[in-house]
């Protein structure tokens, strides 16, 4: 029997031969590896981790906050972008100690995504975003796209990365009850692809998805490109941490992605 | 004699006195705290630091480049902030493996220089900010501020900040030969107070600011501010990590700031 590496799934091998298919809820048989047979999956984040556009949504929210005269410091709304927008909004109200009504907050998220669309429309993918995917296809390896942000925002993005939400597997906010940090994006993408997130792969660039990947068992790996520092990762669980997608595609061997049959 | 602490300024100690003064170079005397008989200073970044005017001068940059078809991720930019223009377009024609000619570059400065203006109309302070240097001035502590910017894209940050340039110690860019990370710019502030940069704090966002610290002897006192982790300040010299002025204001005594008479 071969070691315990990197990549845990182990197909076939004699414990799990004949075994119940593994549960993608997580918590399910986390940390038993002889219970994995489904195939590795690379469950990306959209916005800093595939596309540039952390940045216009901080401008857009810093822009936003401000037109309801509510300040907050820019990089205290930067370190925010990535988690579920009712977290977003709820910490803000703690930060700011005064509290905003459901139409206050309506407003907020509203003029928030206007102003993000604006900002946003030439925003380009990240160095090797496109190849990246592109390679994982080829290669026959399952990915898809879970992003805390909605349909409506995500759209422009997914056009400039040449992603088709009608054929590739792309999860919004929209369609689970909980965003990041809670692990139903990346469970609910994981079971779209008929697979579990359990040893599978989280890619992102905020603390939010390292934080969700450790909730369903997967393996957190962190880009900077969203404007964290390493360490941050690093302490929020990523195993590994690479400058963007292109740096990831030069190291993809070493994240063992072989194909199951 | 008492211990070395974090105020590493002696009065009229044994040893030095009588000596001849310190001189206020980087280099000299370094270490040597019996010979430091000059009043410790603050010397103060300012973007990020005591204005919250990072993001945009991230966002003039990305825009300024996009404009002439240079293609550089945001993130990228965003670390480059705080360093000197004529090396952070050296590093920017390194990454983008192309040179740009000085007329290229000139417009690309200027362009950036009237983009921030722009965007910075209303640039608010730091939470803090203003307190802070009130505080230092009230306890008779001298302090200055010292920025790789010129006077032409600082002077709407100092105004926010209620700090009259031809008052208070303002250093920038037009008055030295190199900026950040060299140390310069806190060289001839400490000057202009009559002190030393040895044993004096530097309060800055950016590693470029811990780096020209080392560099002349002060010391890094980091601010998550301008978007750094605490991590990379730390990595980069800082001795103290706080989230930005209204956080230093809290721990101020712990910095030992005792006026020299």
């Amino acid at each position: 029997m071969r070691g315990y590496g990197l990549n845990r799934v182990r197909v076939g091998s004699l414990s799990s031969k004949g075994n119940d298919p593994i549960s993608p809820e997580p918590g399910g048989g986390a940390g038993d590896w002889r219970n994995m047979s489904s195939p590795v999956a690379f469950l990306f984040d959209l916005d800093g981790t595939l596309v540039d556009s952390v940045y216009n949504h901080v401008r857009a929210w810093h822009v936003a906050l401000r037109e309801q005269g509510l300040e907050l410091s820019v990089w205290r709304i930067h370190r925010k972008i990535g988690m579920s927008g009712g977290l977003f909004t709820a910490q803000l109200q703690r930060e700011l100690r005064r509290s905003i009504d459901e139409d206050g907050l309506k407003r907020l998220r509203d003029r928030h995504a206007d102003l993000f669309r604006e900002l946003s429309k030439d925003v380009p993918p990240l160095p090797g975003a496109v190849d990246l995917l592109k390679e994982l296809t080829k290669q026959g390896l399952p990915w898809a796209i879970a992003t805390s942000g909605r349909m409506r925002t995500a759209e422009m993005n997914l056009k400039s990365l040449e992603v088709d939400p009608q054929k590739a597997t792309v999860i919004t906010r929209d369609m689970v009850r909980y965003a990041k940090p809670d692990p139903d994006l990346f469970v609910e993408a994981a079971k779209q692809l008929g697979t579990a997130t359990q040893g599978s792969y989280v890619i992102g660039d905020s603390i939010w998805d390292m934080y969700a990947a450790k909730r369903c068992g997967a393996l957190g790996i962190g880009f900077l490109s969203g404007g964290y520092g390493k360490d941050e990762l690093e302490r929020a669980g990523a195993m590994r941490v690479f400058d963007d997608p292109a740096d990831m595609l030069v190291h993809l061997d070493e994240l063992a992605p072989r194909t199951r049959e």
